[in-house]
């Protein structure tokens, strides 16, 4: 009986167990990262005591540099951990306002700086006042799948544009003119971009915020990866369109240039009428952003982190530089010369049809994590894989090696 | 000339500075807190140099207990902050469940455990997992207002039923059978409740559960101020309703019980056929929760850290039993006894029919804040006041003194 039995309940306990009851819609939207999958895949290697090299991940390797630790012990030693303001500290926005000034000739006022858990509520945020259901953000397609994801959750609907290499990925003035439609009310620009690490220089989004501008529209710019720039002054939209007060929203992040990803901060320069919008949401949706991470983000300035960083960032551009003719060697096609962030974005055509298949190899026979296009869009992604230089040059020799062995 | 140019300029720098281009509908559904207006006008009583006794705010006036500082001290030190898994640092959500386990005797699985960005984003994504648009999830008014927006944000209807001094201010299952219509879809209970302090007991939850189930909802209980209960033991929705595994989250947080609010860390529970769902909101929409805050809450449930919390919680109850009796003699009726959070929810109608009015009063005069009833609904908020004891015995005394003064 027993016997007949388990098989029975099982069905039901599965029912009861892996159904959900009830799931919204937009579930069904929200595809899982392939690069978790390869990540997962990466473990099991690694478990069964293989040395797999990490380029999959969009997260520098660098540790949150020891002035900024410095910092957050200090004010844990010295200080209460109570909510902030919902607009972050008043001394961190000053400071970011005049990191603005200083670095980058921009006169941004700390009043329209609002500090948040990572430029992820920033978005959140910024989609949450500005869209009602069915407004329309352009963006670029490859992109980052998020910014995809926070417009839909806040009832938007995302238009993504094929943008390719001969736009260096990026939307253009073109593009808003070609794709503006009655309901489009935002156009969203990552710079540098993340799969690509390409750039919209000053003149392209000055183009794209008059474009935006003429058609009554709001412009959104990413600045997530900012500060991290090879061979190019870094900017920042907000000194690039200086009559932008009124429609432009700039995200940013700690996460990235200042390598402090685990601690969830990061900002929003808005337009001064928003700010006491922003506020509100921010006040219900998130109460504050994390006390010690403000406390330790304090120190993000000083002139000794900025030196660390900028010894970084040095060492990013050296990578890039050894990677760019290795990766074109093994007949990868980059066809746009990134000039940001950490990515390569590299057309694997000429060896496969299939980069969703060819990373799967890679991973499996190289031992070496990469992840395939299709986890930024609709936009030719078997085409392409995205490769982080989050490793010391050594270790991405190896991996140039591995990778050859393989294919060649 | 000068004279007559600037007003005219005035008007334009206004419409360009004050008036938001593009503002969401849903931003007018979002009332700012009224508190907020409060606190604004107790800092301008301090800055003229008066005493300010805040009784108006949701915050724990103790600091976070010294073992966690001193495990997130030590984990800046030996560890790299960099994302953790979306879901959480596994240790952490191991020690969440042991801690259901030795303190509630609750089985819950580790792998059911989610942790967030505070009690903020368990919400959010609990909503955004479970809600289309127009769904109605039924909740108590009085009630935490932000409870609304969550259910707002994700496209949903927040259906408020008016729960009085009979019902001890919360929902219970006579109202989830009158008011539950074709659009509900989940039952919201917040137990101990912001802003009464009342508590839903196990057979009243066991019935709320039952009737929502019969109806093929779900219950999501809000145990944000679990551990904060005076002459009662504390409980937990998840050992209360036995088989509801499938169709019950439980919302819970780091900030109250723990004083670890501008920490911004708290968890949900939620049913296994969730976690996956729930896991691809997260990595989109917060990436992870703070790697800092993580490690240092791997200290929240250690004995020593167990045993300042229990000291603590010894003299929220003796202030509670200070200002109950205190406040009865000034012609406050608490309906309800509060047996739980830090609040009193007290009817101030022998006093004023207006609370508000009252409530700056004796801000004005007493120069004690206290926040009206307004912040939490529209179930007579004229008459009602929230007092948070959040302030030493002594100070609650020398409040009480200064109010009598006012009223007497």
């Amino acid at each position: 009986m027993e016997s007949l039995m388990e098989p029975e309940m099982e069905p039901m306990q599965q029912k009861t167990h892996r159904v959900a009851d009830r799931l919204a819609v937009r579930m069904s939207h929200i595809a899982p990262f392939e690069v978790m999958e390869i990540q997962t895949a990466a473990r099991v290697l690694e478990r069964e005591g293989h040395d797999v090299i990490h380029m999959e991940i969009g997260e520098p390797d660098f540790t949150t540099p020891q002035p900024i630790i410095d910092a957050a012990i200090r004010a844990l030693n010295e200080k209460s951990m109570f909510y902030t303001s919902a607009l972050g500290l008043p001394q961190l926005r000053e400071a970011i306002a005049e990191f603005y000034r200083s670095q980058y000739g921009a006169n941004v006022d700390a009043s329209r700086i609002v500090v948040t858990a990572g430029s992820s509520a920033a978005l959140l945020l910024t989609m949450g006042v500005l869209l009602n259901q069915g407004d329309e953000v352009l963006m670029a397609d490859p992109g980052y799948p998020c910014n995809r994801h926070f417009v839909r959750a806040m009832e938007g609907v995302p238009k993504t544009i094929l943008a390719g290499a001969s736009d260096g990925f990026q939307l253009t003035a073109q593009h808003i003119e070609a794709h503006w439609g009655p309901r489009s009310v935002a156009a969203l620009v990552a710079t540098p971009s993340n799969p690509t690490g390409t750039l919209v220089h000053p003149a392209g989004l000055r183009a794209i915020h008059a474009a935006v501008t003429a058609r009554g529209g709001t412009l959104i710019v990413d600045e997530i990866y900012q500060g991290l720039t090879y061979g190019v002054e870094p900017s920042t939209a907000l000194s690039c369109a200086e009559d932008a007060s009124h429609n432009l929203f700039v995200i940013n992040s700690f996460s990235k240039y200042f390598q402090m990803t685990g601690w969830r901060l990061g900002w929003v320069v808005v337009p001064p009428a928003y700010v006491r919008e922003v506020e509100k949401l921010a006040q219900n949706l998130f109460i504050s952003p994390s006390a010690p991470a403000q406390h330790a983000a304090l120190a993000a300035f000083l002139p000794e982190t900025i030196a660390i960083l900028e010894a970084r960032r040095r060492e990013f551009q050296a990578r890039r530089d050894f990677l760019l003719p290795a990766l074109r060697k093994l007949c990868f096609v980059i066809e746009v010369e990134p000039e940001g962030s950490f990515y390569i974005y590299a057309d694997c055509s000429k060896i496969t049809d299939d980069s969703f298949a060819l990373s799967r190899r890679i991973l499996q026979e190289a031992h070496v994590a990469i992840t395939p296009g299709k986890d930024f869009g609709l936009n030719h992604p078997e085409r392409y894989i995205r490769i982080a230089y989050t490793n010391p040059i050594a270790r991405l020799q190896e991996a140039v090696e591995r990778i050859a062995r393989v294919l060649l």
